[in-house]
């Protein structure tokens, strides 16, 4: 059989990944929820047909979007995560003992349910005595929270469909609220690259630079994921994730990475010039 | 008319882009030749159905294959091209008035031709009155020189067809001769994430390895090649990339570009620890 999922990146761009066979499908209240065995990513997850992680290449994902923050503050006890209930996030902060609890906000139960059937590879960390799961709206639960945390993960579809609450002013003042005073919020801020990703990435970031004194980006190559160019927002109440990255200290803790390292640290700040302009106050 | 131009990244992966018209179609004696019209990423160059340069994107290649090798060695005059028979690497080079002659050395003579016609964003350059063109095979050609290059950038096609000769040990041997004692080498490298591409950046490294004192790899971003995540070949025979940079130098020459910057020479020379661990001895 020769089946394919594709997925338009643009209307005019499209990748295509030949499948083994479908392993789930289901129409939850909030989305489509498919899963794929594929025979170059191995399993993938998709929600309204838009790729959100492979078996072969999450690593890249799940790492930068962890392990950044931990080099520039040593002592992340308490940690917030919206979306991501894929598991990927949480397996990569599981891998730190400073942290006393993750508190995982995911509206839809039906993507950890069909994760934790079909992709133990990523949904397995989500038994970690120290995850708490809450199965709501990410952006009222953060309202109600003050001070609670040294880290927020923004681990969010696009700014589109259940997404489109963790992409507004309100929401990411909340998370300045949530954070403690040496907090750091990690957002998923969409790509530079065609037109419609640039555009979100440029709206998050006008919207992170009006709530955090410390509003910076940093990329990282993701293959399935449009134009593989894609970054992620660093946003904190003081700490610099150059200036104050403390690399002896993060390569002493031995985390296991395929991807991250210090060198990576530094490299993924420094954006090509036309990232910078699209940036520029 | 609904037509797509699609380019298998490996058996089971292919990125497809929505086609206008297709403008050129040619066999050489060597390879067919196509350029299309595009809706996204504007007029592009394939060799044998593999895309070779979009207008959209090569700015990101030929940046990054040219301008590294000048804050390394800020005073380089004689540079030797091979392959890029499309200009773009050329039109890089002419930003510089250090340099006094370009050799483009192309076996192709028909691409040539192909993208004066209608890639004249990149092909225009080849009118620079700097620049002598060699319509022959690179490997006869540089195996005749000696000492006589501050630079050459082998700017090949993949290594099997008409680039095969380009990953050889006689051939980076050759190049090795032709250079001057503060002479570098910049290699088309390939990727390091799908298995093919892996496979022939990993020969490509070990054979620079063996001829050059140094020999780096440096990765940067495009978005048309397979996983967008692409490297070059830094070798030379005693400059270092990164200490022997002078980024304050390269500023003050005023080099306009778009994607490569200060930054993103510290920054690309940055391995991910899974291509780290590709290369390793």
């Amino acid at each position: 059989m020769d089946l394919w999922f594709s997925e338009f990146h643009t209307p005019h761009v499209k990748l295509s990944i030949k499948v083994k066979e479908q392993l789930y499908h289901h129409k939850s209240p909030y989305q489509t929820i498919d899963i794929f065995d594929s025979y170059e990513f191995g399993r993938f997850l998709t929600l309204d047909g838009f790729m959100m992680l492979t078996e072969k290449d999450e690593f890249i994902y799940h790492e930068m979007i962890v392990h950044p923050a931990f080099a520039v503050h040593p002592n992340i006890q308490s940690v917030l995560v919206i979306g991501a209930g894929d598991g990927g996030t949480v397996r990569e902060l599981t891998k730190y003992d400073t942290i006393q609890s993750i508190d995982l906000v995911e509206i839809d139960g039906a993507v950890i349910e069909a994760c934790r059937q079909y992709l133990p590879q990523t949904a397995s960390a989500l038994d970690d005595p120290r995850v708490r799961l809450h199965i709501e709206d990410g952006l009222p639960f953060v309202r109600k929270q003050h001070q609670a945390y040294d880290l927020i993960i923004v681990d969010s579809t696009d700014p589109f469909g259940p997404g489109e609450n963790l992409f507004t002013r309100e929401f990411y003042g909340n998370c300045y609220h949530a954070l403690k005073a040496q907090g750091i919020l990690i957002n998923q801020h969409e790509s530079a690259f065609y037109d419609q990703d640039r555009q979100a990435m440029q709206k998050a970031h006008k919207l992170l630079a009006k709530v955090f004194p410390v509003a910076d980006l940093y990329q990282f190559h993701l293959p399935t994921y449009p134009s593989g160019a894609w970054l992620f927002g660093f946003a904190s109440k003081g700490l610099d994730p150059i200036k104050d990255a403390d690399h002896q200290t993060w390569s002493d803790r031995h985390i296991p990475t395929s991807y991250y390292n210090p060198g990576i640290h530094q490299a993924a700040f420094a954006l090509p010039t036309y990232v910078k302009e699209l940036i520029q106050p």
